[in-house]
């Protein structure tokens, strides 16, 4: 692929459509499903131990989330990692609050030890998982993501992952080359598991262009950006900010994205 | 029940109205239970193995819906259906991507043993369950329906069931007699778990009208048929059309279902 | 806190803002963190044995919804009330359809045995809860709640709880005192998990004045009794409420919602 930006990779992902293993928490199935789905996507929530690794061995993409933990759901985030990885497909992590208890920290390093191709958190997410002292407490980050950026460039080159930290402003890094990207809307953090849908529609684009996961993680952004800028525009609060962004999300072509993003380097 | 017209049953389903249990996946949880109680019945999402067999012998009937699949959800499905057997409920198989995986192909099998009463698919489901190849890869079709007549035909003779494929035209048979639905809305397979959402209204109207669980499939197809069409008709994509198909189940009423209703001979 | 008025509380809650620990179902897990995020607060859904309890002594408060229950996560829920408990928090207890199987009523059983701070119910819930005669079958109340103020009393007394029951007219008792609050849309029976929101809302409101668990579920019934009745106004059905009632939420403030909310004594 030649033209790597979001809107030629929108465009790319439509044509394809991929299929997406989103291993996810409770909160996120439904909003995230929608939101890959209103993108263009083909999005499949599969996570049971007995059939997860099977499944990411015929999906494009994974993604995993540990909002919603359970025992029961590590082994199946584990198989599908494993089987991504033996596969040669991406796979997108979503550390959510890992820094709350010592079972989520627990299960975070296992699944860091499997090597993610991207990594999307919050500030507060990113900062606690490079060692750094994060405000973070519930799932909600308390840091803003300039304060991230060194975490982010830290995470990235300990992990050979991409790296993308989520906010008013996002930033995202391979180690080497590092992006900012602007939009989106103050309304985004009112609404549950947009972040965690943003992981989701991150691993549709990772299947759209595996061998750039730079380039994947950037267009998820930009998409979100726009798609949450133009929502926001005639919302009156959260919930008519939702459903808004689902209806942007469809309408956003490949040529409005790249018009009206706005990527500055970092 | 002399008139079995869809706009009859919707008039009965309401004066009744019946509790339906509903085995569903994570991601159709919330969608399905508010489809159900838009449209007037009263969904109860029951699937421990500790009470699912109690509850199937209180509801008026049950679906089971195997999208998020666990191995201990098995357990309550088997045991609900069972227990729906053994009191004469109906019950409703959603067989979700059941070719996907050997684990899913298992798990569907053990339920079609048990004898459901109505199997609601999209195309790809209904062909890969009659033993044809269909294209199906993630939860989403990619066959039309009138390539799965056939199968869906040889289906309800096979399991003695109600065979309802669902897609731009949906079709349903009992093997001996046949009907097409028209209506609905592109923006539809747009929105995830519309599809599950609408076994479980499937259960609402089997409960309705156990005796004949041909009508009650007819029923739900027409409801879905005719809100969706009219859902669609200011929705400017699938956040605004997910809002107004729950207004439009709501605002049904018989007399109009049956008036707009677009059902034939097959 | 000299004043408790919900607006008062409203106010409060938004300054500091509280986390709460949700245990709630699938069903509702969704709806009621959008509900806990656009009220200002901050939700997380956490429920694992292995971390609840750790997590519940961080959290401000806990809600406990037996909705969709499952054995796993009864260790769940008991090793959170335990340490709230043990963490002076305060918790909430929503007994779902607890009368239905034998299942639900031994684990609503275990869950009184360990104090819960308040209980919120329907009144079908509470009638049954309190060893009376109730109607109630599924999830949804056949009960007024004029016929469920004896049974709270009683319960309230027993337990030293503060109870909650809702309907068309909304009672609540700490069994010493008691109020009605009048307000909300006969649309809201109409969205799934509404109740189970405002179960986790009363737990925001309890983290925000721990001290005064009979103000903060006043606050909590207050505060849905004025948003459902503003969102009901432009809405032309339960798809068209649920988002208003999101925007709503999160434009009331504290003047309004003491200008607005009609209370009584009991």
């Amino acid at each position: 692929m030649e033209n790597k930006t979001p809107g030629a990779l929108l465009t790319a992902m439509r044509a394809k459509p991929p299929l997406v293993q989103c291993i996810t928490n409770y909160v996120a199935m439904n909003i995230a499903a929608n939101v890959v789905l209103a993108a263009g996507a083909s999005p499949a929530m599969v996570h049971a131990a007995e059939e997860a690794g099977e499944f990411a061995a015929i999906a494009g993409a994974l993604t995993v989330n540990i909002g919603t933990l359970s025992t029961q759901w590590i082994d199946g985030m584990h198989a599908a990692a494993r089987a991504a990885n033996a596969s040669g497909k991406p796979w997108v992590l979503d550390p959510v609050a890992h820094y709350a208890t010592s079972f989520r920290r627990k299960a975070v390093a296992d699944l860091l030890a499997l090597r993610p191709t991207i990594i999307r958190g919050n500030a507060s997410e990113i900062i606690a998982l490079a060692g750094g002292e994060s405000r973070g407490q519930g799932v909600d980050s308390r840091d803003p993501v300039e304060q991230a950026e060194a975490s982010a460039r830290l995470l990235a080159e300990r992990h050979g992952a991409v790296v993308a930290v989520t906010g008013v402003v996002d930033f995202v890094t391979d180690g080497a080359q590092a992006l900012r990207i602007e939009g989106g809307s103050p309304l985004m953090p009112q609404i549950t598991a947009l972040g965690c849908s943003l992981t989701c529609l991150t691993g549709a684009f990772a299947a759209t262009i595996p061998a750039d996961p730079f380039a994947a993680a950037v267009a998820a952004l930009a998409t979100f950006a726009v798609a949450g800028e133009e929502a926001a525009r005639d919302a009156a609060g959260p919930g008519s900010f939702s459903w808004r962004f689902l209806d942007q999300l469809a309408a956003l072509d490949g040529a409005k994205l790249d018009a009206k993003v706005r990527i500055n380097a970092a």
